[in-house]
């Protein structure tokens, strides 16, 4: 859009203004805050890429300027022209002298931004979330989302891999039904996927390496910090693939994602107030430990009491387990070969002892529990089909399926990473909730 | 994975054995034909990045190696070691002398791989579509998919853009009710999205240029090659922009990802036969063309008995008008300005007339019809609120989306392009079935 008033001044973002020092530019925002000392106005403004904070001294500039900056309240909308200057005090390293400012839409005071600089509990900002996304920490939390989904996707793209988007509506559920979304399709009974696994399986068939990025559902009647019913997953899968392979991926594959954020969004880093260090350590190869050397590691803390409960062998990992067990690391454990009967029915027993799975979770560290879980899939057609029987799934929906194996099965790999609990890992997050746009949690899908 | 007998040779990929000229490599895929001609076999492998052919003179190789090739059957795995050479005729550049085959799984002639190299019905072909998928022509397709959407990621991410996901899952209905699909969300009713653009605009509102990209659905109950329940959906939506600054974004948009997959996917171009003549006219600035003349060219045309039926002004454009006003330009053409009263209510009217909508339909050339359309939003309150109520619109519904009017508001403006449609037209495809991994239909979802 240009303005005629505006014209004159190269229109500029806040993450880009360093490019144009001591220029006078123009910036297209908000105001963020308002603080006033003497004949100094201090406005913080932001537009969506970072925040600077300007400075109106009411001998430069006119009395209307003055007035209409000292009238501005939170969020009213403003076209702001000034001089961009270099301050080392200030968070982005500038400031803007401002000259001049266009009210675009200015927000009485009797219907204020609901969202004022003090506390709000959670439920109130949880229903106004199409507005507390605009606040800095949201807003820096929704841009390393967005890096650390490019990173994977780049990361991907630039090895080999192809994307292949797996049907989200499917006819049949990969793992219980007792968590599914039924939609009524004309009449037919489908359900929201739970993984693309199944479907990424045969595209990997056909084109080698792939991946699958999209919303999986979860109708999970549990509230807790690290489950949303609808969540984001990347799942890269390769033909003539087996486990360390996978392992390999996924330690390269986090690594990446985890170098790109600490290179790219430093910033936003900061502004969440991330520690870092926390991060840096985060280099492939990771540690790589059995699950039978696991559950010795936490029946010996237990024994030193150092965890509550004993762990029963051949159960997942709980939580306070995970904890336990990723503190042990300065960065995430790859805990493999679980044993194969409590694991996915489609996982590759392990040919030296068939009594455990070719398989992996990666642990986070902090305790951030499971980001990634991974399996080599089942080559053989008689095997996979006894296993499906076995678990009482309806062979005729596997059909297609066991096909995979009856025409030119190969070793395959995969794995699903949880996209939100990756954002919440690298943020350094309490909860989910924050790591994505618009959650979608047991008592609420508003807006 | 590693294996002892072919650890000794270079594992490579089809697509890039032109770096490996003249070594000795290792493939890994399947066999796609075999011809025989004395005492030479010919195999074609494809191993999910392309196909070659390899040459087995029965005096160059031990007498199990011919007997194991000449027994192969189409789509067993295999492993195959051998040297490369350059040779114009072939397709890909480049043969294989082929030294050493290792069988992974013999596909048996009592059950063998249902597609054959013969014609198929287009529902056998759907039904075994996991396999299907596999055929040179359905990988090209799909690895000219995966390349428009990378395409289209990078031209946002590299110009400012955040992608922020909206939710699948919505209380409310963008246009009307009687296409959506509905979920059972715990008991409370939700619908599939339809489209994430009442979800970015609030996210442009936060973070200044956004996009979304994911799943969207319509229950629509008609059967043409044009329509899917599921489609994907790309949508730009930006703050502080109006109509010429989104028609601008189109075009460039358009002819970024065309030229990406020109670039970087002409030998799959070449395998699905595509003209690629009249994709490279396919240059911003693109034609704009005011409803009301592209009425009046249709009025013109129906005279001269160029087109059937009349156009009956205030209608949205039929199939045969699309086709007929894109025959008349040789890139796309961005009909802008429709009534406002036949478009959607969020839509910002044109001050200079307000009875037009300031809006933008972009037609694919070659009668693939409309792939974009977008507008700039209403952004006064009082308006945006008569609208919903003159649409009979639930208000409740829309009270988070009316709070983007109340505070700070600001001219802003978007568009999405369903890529589909976008696969369909770039590849010259009759139907849209073949643009997607696992197309769903009225009458399918499965596999
Ligand atoms: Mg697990
Ligand atoms: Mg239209």
């Amino acid at each position: 859009m240009t303005d005629s008033s505006t014209m004159s001044f190269p229109v500029t973002t806040i993450a880009s203004i360093g490019a144009h020092e001591g220029q006078t530019v123009t910036l297209r925002g908000w105001l963020y805050n308002l603080r006033e000392s003497g004949k100094l106005l201090f406005p913080i403004f932001r537009d969506g890429t970072g925040t600077i904070q300007g400075i109106v001294p009411k001998a430069a500039v006119t009395p209307e300027t003055f007035d209409t900056v000292r009238n501005l309240t939170q969020e009213s909308s403003v076209i702001v022209t000034g001089k961009v200057r270099a301050d080392k005090r200030a968070p982005s390293g500038y400031e803007l002298d401002v000259e001049k400012v266009e009210v675009i839409q200015r927000v009485p005071e009797e219907a204020p931004f609901p969202i004022s600089l003090k506390e709000h509990g959670t439920d109130f900002l949880m229903e106004h979330r199409h507005l507390w996304i605009r606040t800095p920490r949201q807003s820096a939390i929704l841009r390393i989302r967005a890096e650390i989904i490019k990173a994977a996707r780049d990361f991907l793209d630039d090895n080999g891999f192809t994307l292949t988007d797996p049907p989200i509506l499917t006819p049949a559920a990969c793992e219980g039904t007792s968590t599914l979304f039924p939609v009524d399709y004309f009449g037919d009974e489908a359900f929201l996927t739970q993984s693309g696994q199944l479907y990424i399986e045969s595209t990997a068939l056909a084109l080698g390496k792939v991946y699958s990025f999209g919303p999986t559902f979860r109708a999970e009647k549990s509230k807790t910090r690290r489950h949303l019913t609808e969540f984001w997953m990347v799942e890269p899968e390769m033909a003539y693939a087996g486990l360390d392979d996978l392992m390999v991926l996924a330690e390269e594959f986090i690594s990446f994602i985890v170098d790109r954020v600490l290179t790219r969004r430093a910033a936003d880093m900061k502004v969440i107030g991330r520690d870092i260090t926390k991060l840096e350590t985060i280099k492939a190869p990771f540690p790589r430990l059995r699950y039978d050397d696991a559950v010795a590691m936490l029946n010996e803390a237990h024994a030193k009491g150092l965890i509550e409960h004993p762990f029963e062998y051949g159960n997942d990992f709980g939580s306070p387990d995970e904890t336990y067990l990723s503190s042990q690391f300065d960065r995430p454990v790859m805990v493999h070969r679980y044993p194969a009967n409590v694991k996915a029915f489609y996982m590759e027993p392990d040919p030296v002892e068939p009594k455990y799975a070719l398989c992996v979770d990666v642990l986070a560290p902090e305790g951030y529990g499971e980001i990634i879980g991974g399996s080599q899939r089942i080559a053989s057609y008689e095997l996979l089909k006894q296993r499906i029987e076995e678990h009482k799934l309806p062979i005729e929906a596997f059909q297609w399926y066991l096909d995979l194996r009856r025409y030119g099965s190969v070793p395959h790999s995969g794995f699903g990473m949880g996209i939100e609990r990756a954002v919440a890992w690298i943020c350094g997050l309490d909860h989910v909730r924050e790591t994505i746009p618009f959650a979608r949690t047991l008592n609420r899908m508003y807006p």
